[in-house]
């Protein structure tokens, strides 16, 4: 792909291995929500998304039935982990990923950058890359913008990510975040010369922490190279959602005429998404529906329910009433409660096909509200309702802590 | 349910929970191998058949959907565990076990008095009945024979056992087992005393470890009581294949004109099950093809596969060619061993569907030779062929640390 210094997206060639379209809605005053349809080659993606994370080629507990039942369109897997085990090259060999993990819908591949905050203890940075200690077997692994680019090919899944250098946006000084991301941008051109598969769309990422300035430099920069998407990085960490909010309406009021996706990494509860789409975010990932779930705790229109609480071995009501996943359809509060206790397996299982089908018929109100222009009403609506959903397991946990 | 000095068998009765029917086949010489049909208020059960085993009431990693697929039609849950938790109490308030597991197929429950031998270190023994110190929280837990059709008749399977009192059938003194079986015969008195479901079955428990005389008066003894089914129990354990079909030849030789099912408890490995049918059985449960397939162990019509060896990491093919299971309708053994490997919830799911529809298929294969009258020649065949799914993996260790 070559490089220009002007902003070209993929969309305009016939050759683009994705095409973003971004629906013409109503006007609706007070937002930046936007809905759209992003085409890979295996199949549309409807925007705003919520994409299940799958770091080892798994979305943990589910097969591709039970992701197709919850709504999935689009999942994410770990370049970094899969490269370490079973490794890219064995999976290439495989067919790549999509065929390893019979999951015939997009996929979208984290670079392993998020790592970097990650496995902040076992990995050392340089300007030509990152060297991570082997969180399975301590050996040493170089992780240059190249190889991660590499591995994304081997592994083929619709959408590559470029490697960066997140730091924790609240914790970090501002001569940190100015190193990082300037390195981000050093490493984001590299990621472009090296990526040469046609049929692989590459997303570039935007840092900059909560530094105005600095994040609008990156946005300038990351949206004046070539990419056929745009992720929104070093969020999701330790900042407060005002910090967060202030960090994207500095972005995407630059990318106002920008026709390519925006993806803000590594976030998942539910009033936090609401959030970034009202600020014009059009893709999310994070591992926390999921993580809660596994833990017990069980999302609802009404707020959170701790299924480890006794009150629910008793209750014979759905987790949800009117649900259409697994879980609401066949079984009780009492029943789910008797598993978690028990430490049962299926209990990761069901609560699992929950807690995604609610994120993701999350995301599918708010994309109609959209359509129907109704969405600063529903965003009203939401945010009373769903107080009680957010709190403990806020997105800070469930990206910190992730993979 | 009255008691009677002779063999009454509840299948005469218009009012039985359960009607049992020997299939009518061609007559095989050298085995008293035998199909037949149960009827129970939950729908029929083909023998002779292997019940899956849901303790707690969950086979382990599955759900209701996949347990049909797999092809159960019965499954066995644990008396002992499910009064300790969640309660029978609270399961009857929820509508029984059935409706509690949303299994609408039938039920069988283990009385508990497996867990005299499971938990052996935590119980003590006396005439009056076993009282268990909890696994769970160390509270003490008096299990009469009363109390064990007590609960059963809260849960609400469509079949009932006795409390009985098992030995290590090898390493018990000759009167460790004589004690031990005059016990369960006067617990079997006890609990058809006390048991008052109409809709409910019970089957009373032969013992009489390996001695001949023990398990022949044993059989005598139960089988001349109004049981709707014949338990074989004390075997599975630590006796060699030949002393438990010594132990079989006894008992069945003296059911021979009985017409009630029989049913050995705690067989699971495929060549222990044949031998076990070629003796006259009819049912069986184990936990052992779940159990070895958690722990990564496959088993196919040419032997056990186990997916932690480092050759299936690069291996294409589907664990048994041809199988109908969902992992080896949908992955590669590469794809199950990365799963194995990283310890991700799927590969107990894929595992244990593939090892349930394997003993299962395995069962309607022998089912179809005893209607065809092919049996003995199919026991060569699959001996001959199944010598290396057995071994390491056998009934002892299956039923010795099962629950």
């Amino acid at each position: 792909m070559a490089r220009t210094d002007h902003p070209v997206t993929s969309v305009a060639t016939t050759t683009a291995p994705i095409h973003f379209e971004v629906d013409d809605t109503p006007n609706m005053a007070g937002t930046r929500a936007r809905s759209g349809r992003l085409q890979t080659g295996h199949g549309p993606v409807e925007t705003p998304i919520f994409m299940p994370v799958g770091t080892n080629a798994t979305v943990k507990a589910l097969d591709p039935e039970d992701l197709e039942a919850v709504g999935a369109q689009i999942i994410l897997a770990n370049t970094y982990h899969l490269s370490v085990r079973p490794g890219h090259r064995r999976i290439e060999t495989l067919g790549g990923l999509h065929s390893f993990m019979a999951w015939d819908h997009p996929i979208l591949t984290d670079s392993g950058g998020f790592q970097v905050v990650s496995l902040a203890d076992s990995r050392k940075i340089t300007e030509d890359g990152v060297t991570f200690r082997s969180h399975l077997d301590g050996s040493l692994l170089d992780f240059t913008p190249e190889y991660a680019i590499e591995v994304q090919e081997a592994l083929g899944p619709d959408i590559a990510v470029c490697l960066d250098q997140p730091v924790p946006p609240h914790a970090s000084s501002r001569e940190d975040v100015a190193g990082a991301t300037a390195r981000t941008h050093r490493w984001a051109e590299r990621c472009l010369e090296a990526h040469t598969r046609p049929d692989q769309a590459l997303f570039g990422i935007i840092q900059g922490g909560l530094e105005a300035d600095l994040r609008a430099d990156s946005t300038q920069a990351i949206a004046s190279l070539p990419f056929d998407g745009l992720c929104i990085g070093g969020l999701a960490g330790d900042e407060s959602p005002a910090q967060r909010r202030a960090a994207l309406d500095v972005v995407i009021a630059l990318l106002e005429d920008d026709p390519r996706p925006r993806y803000l990494m590594g976030l998942g509860s539910p009033l936090d998404l609401l959030d970034a789409v009202d600020a014009g975010v059009d893709m999310f990932d994070s591992v926390l529906p999921a993580r809660v779930a596994r833990n017990g705790t069980l999302w609802t229109p009404e707020g959170r329910l701790n299924l480890r609480n006794a009150r629910f071995l008793d209750d014979p009501r759905p987790v949800q009433e009117g649900c259409r996943c697994l879980l609401c359809r066949t079984f009780s509060r009492a029943y789910l409660a008797h598993l978690v206790r028990a430490d049962e397996l299926l209990a990761f299982r069901l609560a699992t096909c929950h807690n995604l089908t609610f994120i993701l018929d999350f995301m599918t109100t708010i994309r109609s509200s959209i359509g129907a222009g109704s969405f600063p009403e529903l965003k009203q609506e939401l945010r009373a309702r769903q107080g009680g959903t957010d709190g403990a397991d806020s997105d800070s946990e469930g990206r910190a802590k992730s993979q």
